[in-house]
């Protein structure tokens, strides 16, 4: 078999020699490669080109860097019926975890008033509510938002979560589908969004959704949102104004509409606003190369693939 | 039994209603209630003044609302021979676990560089270390440093502790007494100080100490400072210096030498300086008078004090 490997952003190089290693006996090329398209039955995939999938008529299976396949399942060349096959791993679910966290526990800490009360030299004691008595709404209910509640769990946040279709999760109020989403909203201090982006979930981070969820709690200074999904899932001019007229007291977002988030973005200034530049959870090389070479022997010797994607749900 | 409140910066009367309620048949009262000072066998305490203990002839305990008893047992009027139980609960624990985790993580997570980045309308991806890459060092292997080191566990950080005597803790690198204190620092990226204040730690915050921390971890930004501990640990002129000229690469302090923070301080403007107003962790009414309440009628019926404070020992 032959492993085509189509990284922007990365390193090819330095990832096929990653799997040459990893798999002897197997043909692993680069796109700055000799190899003849009829000859590649996987593709390892990050930020296709439009004709990335082109003349590969052998493909067998697609794997895909990004948990996210949102934009590998809009590529014009993307061939029907082969398997996708998208990275979940524990190094990356952890990652992402450590970002929910930080996030979380900075706000319910109340770190926007008490980083203004410093810049204007002002002592004023003020305990935050307790994390027993904070809310944390997570969206998305897959390995990375079960992760997130794990470790939320310790810190004992009263836990609300939401998905497409109904889970029970321990110590966990769930909800489900668009007729359950306003109660889900109404009870929660802090969202979390850890969905796939889907025709249905985007632009879901909008004004309307701000002004649902619990007024009062973080010390009265307004809801928070996370937003360690995808640009898409967010109305960056909605957000602009949710921060600016107290709808949301706070916002931390390391995902954008357009990445690099463009120099004009209203959103840089915000001082209620926390922007990381996508790197809430990587991909890393180690984890990535093993868990694919596993994953291409496993599907050799006919056991299925980790992570498959189903194109109709979209993730 | 008599029980006398004495109480700075909180409300007294509210405090002696929640004992009153809880200790029916016992006379409990405020400073500014009429008393007999013969019959006060019982006093519970915060920011006593100097004259607090004064004709208090028939005390069996003083209770101390605060966990740390520094500031107790230089007070003049301190009688000799009374035992001292000081505040310990739960609720207080987990909320300075809670501090010192949100601290932890927003480092690791290198937020100072990411908010500079910000303000400069920087787009540049830099994946933080992961926290199993990143090792906190633990001051003070109390309840506090124990509780502490169990959240930090489930994110994976490599830690470290460092005490007066020697402790066991599994998954932990312990250290004690001076003599290991230098090998504790070189392997420690974030430094937590939960100690308690005596003769031996005054000033353990210093440029010494900051110079010998792990040089090159959080992204090579320079180790970092969590004091939440006392305002007597730290030397706030040896702070500035070390987060101007790079020895740390930021820090977060609760307490501070002289509280409030004097207008003053150079402390306020440094923007890897984050400052909090002593309100890590808060002693409250329901925990509080729950916990006292049972200790007062614990001892009356021949049980031990809980936390009682060794006066050698300082804590």
């Amino acid at each position: 078999m032959a492993l085509l490997l189509h990284l922007a952003d990365f390193n090819e190089r330095r990832w096929a020699d990653g799997f040459a290693a990893a798999l002897p006996g197997h043909k692993v090329v680069t796109r700055a490669d000799a190899y003849d398209p009829k000859e590649i039955e996987y593709i390892f995939i990050w930020k296709p080109k439009p004709d990335a999938f082109a003349g590969l008529s052998n493909l067998k299976a697609i794997l895909s860097l990004g948990a996210g396949v949102d934009a590998l399942l809009r590529n014009p060349s993307l061939p029907d019926g082969v398997p996708i096959s998208r990275f979940m791993d524990d190094d990356l679910t952890r990652r992402m975890s450590d970002y929910v966290l930080a996030q979380a526990t900075m706000h319910q800490r109340l770190f926007t008033r008490f980083k203004r009360d410093q810049q204007a030299r002002v002592w004023k004691q003020l305990y935050p509510a307790p994390a027993w008595d904070t809310s944390v709404g997570i969206m998305g209910l897959g390995s990375l938002g079960t992760d997130a509640i794990r470790h939320l769990k310790v810190f004992g946040y009263k836990l609300r979560g939401w998905s497409r279709t109904e889970k029970q999760i321990e110590g966990v109020e769930t909800f489900a589908g668009a007729e359950q989403f306003d109660a889900f909203l109404a009870g929660t201090d802090i969202l979390v969004n850890l969905l796939p982006l889907t025709a249905e979930t985007q632009g879901i981070l909008n004004f309307e959704t701000f002004s649902k969820l619990k007024r009062g709690g973080i010390d009265g200074t307004g809801p928070v949102v996370i937003n360690a999904g995808r640009g898409g899932h967010q109305k960056e001019a909605d957000l602009v104004k949710a921060l600016t007229d107290g709808t949301l007291g706070a916002a931390s977002l390391d995902v954008f509409e357009v990445e690099p988030l463009p120099q004009d973005s209203p959103l840089w200034a915000l001082d209620n606003c926390y922007i990381t530049p996508h790197i809430a959870a990587a991909s890393s090389e180690r984890t990535g190369v093993a868990y694919f070479s596993k994953a291409i022997v496993d599907f050799e010797a006919g056991r299925p693939l980790p992570s498959v994607v189903d194109r109709t749900r979209g993730y």
